[in-house]
């Protein structure tokens, strides 16, 4: 490469595919795979046989394979691999795919995650521990290894930490709850629609004090994909290219000890800057922000590190209504995962396309020219962002 | 990226750990891929402060995922995946640490990947079927897509066509596996070090027929992780440079269909020559070969894939003698996963290391300039080729 940032420019996001999302049951995850794969490519006005690339990532449920690829009849591809690291697979997906693109082993990849957790009679909050299985598997146990028992018992600790330090409440975090119901009203795709309000999440039950039930995503069967190929050609597929200006990851390790900045600070705080140094913008050339939400805390703890208000200040700021609709930063327009559909980093990143293009019909926010998109995993391990443009970064 | 071929030289390979291997017991597979981590590391004279990416891969054991990193202690990765696409994992890793470093995302990588399937008194046959579980779980569950119930029943399909089409015979596939254990009689850490003879081979239980036991890889545990760096930065370390002249996936997707070439033709075909364009070399120029082999027949085919000889004359140049110690092409130098140990792409990859850099003892080749390294998976369904030099390349 002639410098060190070039290869993202030379990619673009040319197709999406989702399937149904939510409770849809008897179908397999490799099966919302293959249709994810199918309608992304379709919807680029690509042909199969013009992907030459295909990188898969599982949710808890596993069950999504390199062999999807001989599943949807691929041949001679050129890069075919499972990529796992938990809620930031998605954007490492599309780095990688950047990577390949620029260094001339591939020309079409495809990204596709898909799960299927939930089954009839298996509620939600169930779901997750049943597919996971023994102590060490999946999303469940890289928390574990910390020392939760679950996911959501790490994070509460991390948002209790914030709360204790930076006075942080839990109508602060409500409001970004009350905010997303309030893009997903407007997202007919979105599984929850009906408005509430901080009081709604206030009364909701405790999953680990401080989570309320309204803080936590829902868990979701589905299926997403999205094509990767070079900006040039995406000039002239069959949707409005979005580009990539920048990307970056960044898993900090921190421990959960007295004195480290875990749960005060995460993987994003490096990651957001390398990715938006590489775009050539601050976050004041942001329009869109699709920020990934297990938790109404990732949300804040995310933008503060991203350097959207300051630190310590994510409680106020979301609290002013600015990640709402009308807002001055326009967040998870589509509801998220605390309201659309879960799955993993392919919630926000699909979300970005639809609004960069221009697609978001009813939730469409009237700038949509720059996005930022996070993937985040473990509990705050693990960190991707991806900095998008409608036109091609100047 | 200025041109498409750049990436590679910008990369090299300045760090190997190998941790013992075999049945050695009481180790899980995490804990071999941590130590493995650490001697490649201090073999590289780095200190695990040094590390900015890591890429892990599992074998069938499973049980090596990105909680790795918390583990080792190391902190803001830039790069942290689980990469997994069976045999052709080890080469796939080296092809994404290269792009990394070349993108600037990161400056020193870690590609580990280790296993523990056997067990006392688990045979080494049966540690495969116990570890990968239900059906459809790891490598056994891909070749089984295909139809076959075990992985050796599917090369055994594919030996089997090779020879009712070229007149390859078991005898040419023996002469592979006798070399290599020539080969190993001369590698202290070599499994299988006692001398076979083709009788041997011929005498040796059929596993699949036409496939014999002596045509069978073991099954081991252990761990192996290289470190990946600039090739500027590799110049002032401890070991000498070991320069990526060029790399190259390609996952064929053939079927097992009368007319396709499934068995007669694997993705070496474009894999291979795609990675020595990349190179700059021809077969011509290639002073030892490391090849994936999990059967001898895996050895026959790339070979042939590659063009060190002509389609269907792999029997025959294998029987030459050419493959074996004193032969035109010296491969598999340390007895491979036939006759030393079995840890998928690392085998034939760090093999590859030690002779380049001349570190080979009594087995070391004479001429170590530039070799070839193939990783393989499914039933030929992966593949991938590194080609490495001794020096920077031309």
């Amino acid at each position: 490469m002639s410098s060190t940032s070039d290869f993202a420019v030379r990619a673009a996001i040319v197709g999406l595919g989702i399937t149904e999302t939510g409770p849809v049951y008897g179908r397999s995850a490799a099966d919302f795979a293959a249709q994810a794969v199918q309608l992304a490519v379709a919807d680029a006005g690509l042909r199969m046989d013009d992907v030459d690339g295909l990188l898969v990532s599982s949710g808890v449920s596993g069950g999504v394979h390199i062999g999807l690829a001989g599943q949807l009849g691929l041949t001679d591809l050129r890069m075919l691999s499972h990529i796992s690291q938990a809620g930031s697979t998605a954007g490492a997906q599309v780095q990688l795919a950047a990577l390949a693109i620029a260094g001339g082993l591939a020309t079409t990849i495809v990204c596709v995650h898909a799960d299927a957790p939930l089954k009839p009679k298996v509620k939600s909050g169930d779901a997750y521990r049943q597919a996971a299985g023994g102590a060490a598997a999946g999303f469940a146990g890289l928390a574990m290894v910390a020392g939760p028992r679950t996911p959501t018992a790490g994070y509460a600790l991390a948002a209790r930490r914030h709360m204790n330090h930076y006075g942080t409440t839990s109508e602060q975090l409500g409001a970004i709850a009350v905010g997303q119901r309030q893009w997903a009203s407007k997202n007919p795709q979105a599984f929850f629609r009906e408005p509430i309000t901080l009081e709604d999440h206030q009364a909701s039950r405790w999953v680990v004090e401080p989570l309320h039930l309204l803080d936590c995503c829902m868990v979701s069967n589905g299926g997403v994909a999205v094509v990767v190929t070079s900006a040039e050609r995406a000039q002239h597929l069959a949707q409005p290219p979005v580009h990539l200006w920048g990307c970056a990851q960044t898993h900090p390790g921190y421990r959960m000890e007295r004195g480290s900045a875990w749960g005060l600070r995460s993987g994003a705080a490096i990651s957001g800057p390398a990715a938006m140094a590489m775009a050539g913008i601050t976050p004041r050339d942001v329009d869109v922000c699709e920020i990934y939400d297990c938790y109404t805390y990732t949300v804040l703890i995310t933008l503060e590190d991203y350097g959207f208000c300051s630190k310590g200040e994510g409680g106020a700021f979301a609290a002013s209504g600015a990640l709402a609709p009308g807002g001055a930063l326009p967040t998870n327009t589509g509801g998220g995962q605390l309201s659309s559909f879960y799955l993993w980093g392919m919630t926000p990143l699909s979300e970005a396309v639809i609004q960069v293009r221009g697609q978001g019909g009813e939730r469409q926010v009237e700038r949509h020219d720059v996005a930022v998109v996070s993937g985040n995993g473990g509990v705050l391990d693990f960190h991707s962002t991806l900095v998008l443009g409608a036109q091609p970064r100047a």
